[in-house]
């Protein structure tokens, strides 16, 4: 088994702009599966969401979320990260990691201007505990 | 709604290598995904498998799965397909279907190695006939 504190799927993580797909389920228990902005914190996947968007209300139902991110392109490759997901709404915390994640996807500038638009009431930071981890590199090679 | 139909949703779908990942559950009705290899015919989602893969053997147990694929830099974009999968292991349409989608992202030169490779008992050819379309373009426009 992978693991998240590996350097090379740490690397793999963070590389660019890179998103994650998260894979949760609907209330019927359909899997969906959406595009999410993240980073990596002390071994943990962290995102910010809405509390009553479709992803915030799946894992107040069921915590057991995948976050997988990919290499889209020869040699192909992937890291799926399986784990338990926990909600914070505290302030502070939401507008730094706001702030953080928007610095890796829409650059400094930006940064602040993201990191306060999504440090309001109402938002969630989510972090994901892995509980298992694949990672699959250089797949055609 | 979105619609597989529409040409800018089925363009972004089928833009080179990009890749989609494929929302499934586990036996346990966790949620998962993992990037699969498609391509659309008929509005439809094609991709192949195996019958003993963790994804051939959700498919059989449930046959509700959602296709994300998603623009991972500015201005950033995603179409989510729900849908339901139904299965063939018909020989011709596994070698078919199987040179067809490594053309597109192996290119032709092995396409038809890739091809044969996959056309054999065991493997399955997934359809996925959407049920819901979610694009979104220019995210951070």
């Amino acid at each position: 088994m992978a693991s998240i504190s590996d350097p090379r799927v740490r690397d793999f993580l963070l590389q660019g702009t890179r998103t994650g797909m998260l894979a949760y389920t609907a209330s019927d228990g359909r899997p969906l599966a959406a595009p999410v902005w993240f980073t990596v914190e002390d071994d943990e996947i962290v995102l910010n969401t809405g509390k009553e968007t479709a992803k915030g209300r799946s894992i107040a139902r069921d915590p057991r979320v995948a976050l997988t991110a990919d290499l889209p392109e020869p040699p192909y490759a992937f890291v799926q990260v399986q784990g338990e997901a926990r909600v914070s709404e505290d302030t502070d915390e939401l507008v730094r990691t706001a702030t953080a994640i928007a610095r890796r996807y829409v650059g400094p500038e930006q940064a602040e201007e993201f990191g306060r638009r999504n440090g309001i009431p109402g938002e969630l930071v989510v972090r994901v505990r892995p509980t298992k981890v694949i990672a699959a590199f250089d797949m055609t090679d």
